[in-house]
């Protein structure tokens, strides 16, 4: 099995930052219960207060996969559009 | 001490995929020579080979601050300009 990452970043609509901080954190304790999660770390940005980045580690492609498909995750995808302008998810092997 | 991270994005020019990736590889080493060098991973995006990917973890913002004070950072600072279309540097703080 070959670990990958991800790097997903999301930007607050203005005035939101509040509730997707909220909503964001509420996935960290249960996807830390995942199996396949190696490091889930949430962050905010200093400089730019409505951008939010998580830092993640899974064991392989297809624990990464299973996360997608948890109830916590398919749940902050339906809440997700109504609170950000701008959403990036980028995985990546490390080298 | 409170840990700060970085996320720094470089994505090659068309071309320079390999030069870039030698470059950055290149910091890995001495960077973790680095007192306040907590975790620097270097990735590369799956889906898109000119994006590489760094994750930082620092002991400190002074330790991010002597870190982009030395010869492996400022040299690198002088040959990226040459190799990427885009380069994008977030601090971030862990929530």
């Amino acid at each position: 099995m070959t670990e990958i990452a991800v790097v997903a970043t999301f930007v607050a609509k203005p005035g939101n930052e509040d509730k997707l901080k909220e909503a964001l954190q509420g996935i960290v304790a249960p996807t830390l219960k995942e199996p396949g999660a190696l490091q889930y770390d949430l962050h905010r940005d200093i400089k730019e207060p409505r951008r939010f980045v998580f830092f993640e580690r899974w064991l392989s492609e297809a624990a990464l996969a299973q996360h997608n498909q948890t109830p916590h995750i398919q749940a902050l995808g339906k809440t997700l559009p109504d609170l950000i302008e701008h959403g990036e998810i980028s995985v990546v092997a490390k080298l």
